[in-house]
């Protein structure tokens, strides 16, 4: 028999005990040892914001198995052979040597340890902004479990009455709910004019609302400019604009970036965004050593961009590969990534996958998007609401990308969607999709259909659209603009835009087209709750002769601004 | 102007509607009738059992638009100018003329209405099993409006005590759990040897097993000889071995037939299945006749073969076809099925899409196939189980088709697998699937991608699979077989199969590989709770010299037989 493979792997989060279960399951006689700075292993971070909001007490439901054994190094020797060493920080590669030098954080003691074949998984670290008060006490990321355990005891001992959450993306997101559910009173500050990035401003828009809702402050447009304390301790940040907001508790959530200073000082090849750069195979630039999850660079499988896509389910698919190819050689690879993300806030689901309008002009591409409400289900089974967009290539129809926001199911309109990129599909190869349909799981026309449809009736000419934004840009400028909601009166009692809008119902349209611009070059903009009225309307003043009548996209369901009511 | 196109459309269920409105979006100036037979229109009839079941209340929720108004002929004439007859039924085609003979049900006076172009939704017809007693009061379906209103008022006046369901079907079994949320004590019976035939058979045992738990009794293999009365009123029903069960109500549901009886006699083709026969373009062999819903036949996308398809989702978008090709002559076309379903059956969901094993066997494909159990979110975000059988085509690796199983999120499963049949994926296509991750939503590996990596395993050889029914039959016929039981013992005190297996931990196995068959050609079967351990368990086996180890799929949760505990 031929010598022992040894393969060691750095980080023991996600990607790193993914590549050393893969390895060991192809190769049973490898010496495999896992590197780990902290005491946990295998920590479900992404689950960090559901510990601290109570979703569950049991931290160690964090770190178990599906059937409750603690992944400890205890656990790891016994069910997979494989050495976890925790508590010991990796310090350096020699690559030369084929080793890599480690220090036992309890003795102190450095070490050297041997390698055929290395993996990389060290993960991402948080981003710090360079502002004064950093270290005042209160301040914290979360990022690491320690951090999910301050942050529990801060839920538990009740002792804090408010909070400011810096950053608005996915996991300052997650992290407002959990602290709102733990009774203190958060802001959140955003930078950019907008929450959660991935989504185009107008779902984003939605998404705020529904925060607001919830008691929640946010201030967007508006940077971190200091942290203000006294002995020691928080007592509020300061903002760009000079703004103080008091609060005992900060949380940084500002992004991550990938945590590749021993690759970079090893001389391993970086992307451009400061990644570990790795070819298919998850293979560094050094052929013995691999790569895998927070710390890499992976292709934007449209776009072909090198990006950093510091997903938890990236890392696990990205471990599995590397891990295989470590002890097989490279006979298998890893595709990149089309950035399909989702979280929960509160009540709503914000999910994305593909490009949204925004990064797909950015990519140069042409472009035509749709925004969709409707109910996920029929209105007897309890259906709530969904709010899509999508962004199809304006040459091809082939979809790029899709955004969908709301209470409803969100989670499989997403994953369809990206089905749909995956497969390469445009809008002509989805309008007729045979989805799973029953009253209690959609609608009989499943809304990623009805998406579908109202863009294939776009790219055909017969849905003129308009955005909210536009209209409200219009009507602010005080263009000509003849705005017509072709609701019930009853509807419109109950809530309204009140932008000068004129209440035609549909059902009386055709009896009342007298009442419509005289000029049949008027714009007429026609809109209903979800604009699907609005559209049997245009089509109504277009076969009468009206020239330039346009659907306001979504409707009032989609109408990101305030309303009259 | 030409003179406007007269178009009548016969239905008005779900196909009818939706062309009419289509056809008048696409050309207002038509004169379009929907003739209807019954007193109600566009009635959501997969709704029915919901309604039966008091998931809701009002009558009204089935036949209202999304906000509230009912879709009566007043609806339809102001909303789409559409002249709905309801009451009112055709009778007969005269292609020659190019006219419909209608009768109005309440006058009774005959009329003749031409066309320019005809659409054909006439629906479908239940069957009714050809036994004695089949007048007897008690006896319904549940197919009809007046249907769902009589079975309503079975739940509303609370008189009956004990039913009977005859059909195990999609109807049957959701019928099923309405009757039984009535406080009904429910017996359902099934002619052939399992419920919900769109599963393979050890899929439909895990139903079987939960529609059980929920106290209904389930009799399959054995069909209605004849229904048993007295003074007009049903008492029972006699089964096919002479069983006789005592009940006050009995629901018909063993499928439907299209309704193609004037298709027929006014001679245009019909398919194999008696359904009415159309191309791409919803075209029947008359050109000016058009057809959709559930008195047609579709082909099947993968095996091309002409299918009967009533499903309310695919009605709709194939009178969306039929409607616009009809005022605009054959400008777009419907692909066919997939046979895509899903069906909510008490705590469990039950779906579907593409071929199953035995459906793919019968159209003679080489097949592979494997069952995955696991959890379709963290334990800590309450995850609940779900049971998948993937079919592929051995030859490429194609994706054929998928069911899913259990109390998890299903819908979401199966509209992944039907996205990736409908993009003609193969297995290496989807696992590395970039899919919407988020605890509340999924595992950081999907179930649907463990599902493809199991499948993977399985074509790379690494993991050879044996069924649980396989392992049962082997068990039973007294074959050699060491069944190695890896799950830890508190587990195997909780619950175990009880057929002779051996338990040793995953975590001991290593050193306790001396309890094994010291024959290494003996035949071992591995298994744990959901056979994840237990192929890691057999990988061990192998690297150690055992040369006939395999891993019973899907494990003890997705064992379709009683258990010992």
């Amino acid at each position: 028999m031929s010598k022992n493979k040894k393969i060691i792997v750095i980080g023991g989060s996600a990607a790193g005990p993914k590549a050393a279960a893969k390895a060991r399951r192809l190769d049973e006689r490898a010496d495999i040892t896992l590197v780990q700075k902290g005491k946990d292993l295998s920590m479900a971070s992404c689950g960090y914001p559901y510990y601290v909001g109570g979703f569950f007490d049991d931290r160690n439901m964090l770190l178990c198995t599906p059937t409750g054994v603690v992944r400890d190094p205890v656990y790891y020797m016994n069910a997979k052979n494989i050495r976890a060493r925790t508590n010991t920080e990796a310090l350096a590669i020699d690559r030369a040597a084929k080793a890599v030098r480690v220090r036992d954080l309890a003795s102190g003691q450095e070490e050297t340890l041997p390698y055929d074949r290395l993996i990389l998984a060290t993960g991402a670290l948080p981003n710090i902004p360079p502002v004064p008060g950093g270290d005042l006490k209160g301040i914290t990321t979360l990022q690491g479990m320690e951090d999910a355990d301050f942050l529990r005891r801060v839920r538990d001992e009740k002792t804090i009455k408010k909070a400011v959450v810096i950053g608005g993306g996915l996991i300052g997101i997650e992290t407002c709910e959990a602290l709102q559910l733990a009774g203190i009173e958060i802001t959140v500050i955003e930078l950019l004019p907008q929450l959660l990035t991935f989504l185009d401003w107008e779902l984003a828009e939605l998404v705020e609302a529904h925060v607001r809702s919830k008691g929640v402050n946010v201030i967007t447009g508006n940077g971190l400019a200091a942290f203000l304390g006294q002995d020691g301790k928080l007592t509020g940040v300061k903002l760009s604009n000079g703004t103080e907001l008091p609060c005992e508790l900060a949380v940084l959530a500002v992004g991550v970036k990938p945590n590749s200073r021993m690759a970079r000082e090893a001389g391993l090849a970086l992307g451009p965004k400061g990644g570990i750069l790795v070819n298919e195979f998850m293979q560094t630039s050094d052929p013995d050593i691999y790569a895998a999850g927070d710390c890499i660079e992976i292709p934007h499988r449209i776009t072909g961009r090198s990006n950093h896509a510091p997903y938890g389910d990236l890392a696990n698919l990205e471990g599995r590969v590397a891990g295989e190819n470590a002890v097989l050689g490279n006979v298998v690879s890893f595709p990149g990534t089309i950035q399909t993300g989702i979280c929960k806030i509160f009540d709503f689901k914000a999910g994305t996958t593909g490009l949204n309008e925004r990064s797909a002009r950015e990519a140069g591409r042409d472009v035509d998007t749709v925004i969709n409400a409707s109910l996920d289900k029929p209105g007897f089974m309890n259906g709530k609401l969904l709010v899509s967009k999508l962004v199809v290539d304006r040459a091809n129809g082939r979809i790029l990308g899709a955004q969908v926001v709301g209470p409803g199911d969100v989670s499989r309109q997403v994953a369809e969607w990206a089905m749909a990129v995956l497969g390469k599909l445009g809008v002509e190869d989805v309008v007729n999709a045979d989805l799973p349909y029953a009253p209690p799981f959609s609608l009989a026309i499943d809304h990623f259909i009805a998406t579908a449809h109202l863009m294939q009736n776009k790219l055909k000419g017969r849905l003129k659209g308009i955005s909210a934004m536009e209209v409200k840009r219009k009507v602010e400028a005080g263009e000509p603009l003849f705005l017509l909601d072709v609701r019930g009166p009853d509807e419109f009692e109950a809530m309204r835009l009140g932008i000068g809008e004129r209440l035609i119902p549909l059902g009386a349209l055709r009896k009342r087209l007298a009442e419509l611009p005289q000029d049949k070059n008027a714009e007429i903009v026609c809109f209903c709750k979800i604009s699907l009225r609005g559209y049997e309307a245009a089509l109504v003043l277009e076969a009468n002769g009206w020239k330039n009548v346009k659907v306001m996209e979504g409707g009032i369901a989609a109408w990101p601004f305030p309303r009259e009511r």
